[in-house]
């Protein structure tokens, strides 16, 4: 499994980018400028979710629904909403209240390009509409789907997931002596929290047994962690080029990330343990899951 | 319709009270800290939903669902996830990034007694615990009523509701020139979409045909007009003794609003004219609306 497997493969990375094109002319649409002078708002919500990114979040929306034959409409309007609050959560935790970054994927962050006050509100703003998306009819045919999407999104981002988990965040910053099981506790609720749900998703969707939510759920956590580990290595090896930020920030800080604590090389052999944990979740099922493994590779090997 | 109407009337303050303290039972339970360093987060949450305040969008959402024989326990669900969103917008406009307010309600705001970080967290917290409240089964039975709520509340809050008007807002205070017509729809964004909200609800959990459901949202955009009206009167009448926060400020601003444009007594004028117009709306039920007649009047009479 090294970096050649997925480098070469430009099958897997055509059908992330193709993924990504789509899930922005939807964003696109569900976003659209309108006279007044509230356009200030819509503008910066536009330029918090369609400027460059990977999109793996609805990648993850996309390739979960294509294992219960979901429609490709209803897994978009998911994917949308996942990358809209992905996108919430950066422009609030960029802002000087709280990580006080200026760069994100090369360009300046939401409240330099526009100011704190509408940086704000399109986070908010973006927030809001990733609800008002799922509660749509254009998003699956069943309100009974509808909402378990909701109450899994919300759960996901709210107090017990996501902004739980930036509180946490914040806090440990003050704390070089947490531990791995803290950081791992930590992580889960940051970020592995919506990338949980990114991949329950599909399962949500096409209203799959149990067994198979928790075999997506198990891959999830995995693969967050994974992920996670990757950036923390990043952080570390990368350059400012390669992943669009300044790099050293935890060192500098202070901070306890799983390098700090593991090191370089058993960081890496951690990430790649658990890529193959992730994939193991998915051997229940008897569909293609070729794309989910190609993503939990990607994931560790990537480079930005 | 003086002001001794309402001051007299002790039976429509003790309606108001009590289900203040029926929504804040039902708040406190759905928000109980946990015992990881997230707890901050909660705490703030708490502090800021559960502080002293009217509730009287969770009463207006209370006085509607009686229209239509809806349960209380419903009716609670909703006006507790109402006056969380509520909560969250007072959170986040009182941030340094935007008004920069120190005192809410006679105490110190959220940011002052916490930190600006954690604002904005209890913020994003606040307004996606309010998504997941309405999307649970204990709200609603009927699934389609729950996503119609989710929709509701989102097109309310969101960019083209209260999040556009407070973009248009904090635009609006370098635009002392601003007339009638703008500082309308400006309020209607702002406050008015979620008042709208408050009173539809009643309608959208009884299932009341179109018509009631036009009926409310006229009253309520009668009434979301007077409230503003009273508000601004307030600013230039009231003292901070009255009204728990610092008054004067649109003055000082030199901001436009209804009272700067019309003058205090066309202005009271116009407040009452407004109230009488919400109340005709009504004519259509045959149910006793003398609550939410008392709450028009209530608003525009209130000295706090």
């Amino acid at each position: 499994m090294s970096s050649a497997t997925w480098t070469d493969d430009t099958a897997f990375e055509t059908a992330l980018s193709n993924a990504a094109r789509e899930v922005d002319t939807v964003m696109d649409r569900l976003i659209s400028v309108p006279p007044g002078p509230e356009a200030r708002v819509f503008e910066a919500m536009r330029y918090a979710v369609l400027g460059p990114g990977k999109r793996l979040r609805p990648f993850l929306v996309m390739a979960s629904a294509r294992l219960f034959a979901v429609s490709r409409r209803s897994a978009l309007q998911v994917a949308a909403a996942v990358e809209m609050v992905h996108a919430y959560s950066l422009v609030h935790d960029d802002l000087p209240a709280m990580d006080n970054s200026d760069l994100r994927r090369g360009r300046p962050t939401c409240h330099k390009q526009f100011d704190d006050a509408t940086a704000v509100l399109a986070g908010d703003g973006l927030l809001t509409l990733a609800f008002e998306v799922l509660a749509n009819r254009d998003t699956h045919g069943d309100p009974t789907v509808r909402c378990e999407l909701v109450s899994a999104l919300a759960l996901a981002a709210g107090d017990q997931g996501m902004v739980g988990g930036q509180m946490f965040d914040l806090i440990a910053e003050h704390r070089p002596d947490l531990d791995i099981g803290a950081i791992t506790r930590l992580q889960r609720l940051k970020t592995g929290a919506l990338i949980a749900f990114s991949c329950e998703a599909g399962a949500i969707l096409g209203k799959a047994p149990h067994d198979a939510r928790l075999a997506l759920r198990g891959y999830a956590h995995d693969l967050g962690l994974a992920f996670q580990i990757a950036d923390d290595l990043l952080d570390v090896e990368g350059t400012p080029e390669m992943t669009g930020k300044p790099v050293g920030q935890d060192v500098i800080a202070g901070k306890a990330t799983f390098v700090s604590i593991l090191g370089v090389e058993r960081a890496r052999a951690q990430a790649r343990l658990l890529v193959g944990q992730a994939v193991a979740h998915l051997d229940i099922f008897d569909a293609n899951t070729e794309l989910l493994c190609q993503t939990a590779r990607f994931v560790v090997e990537r480079r930005a």
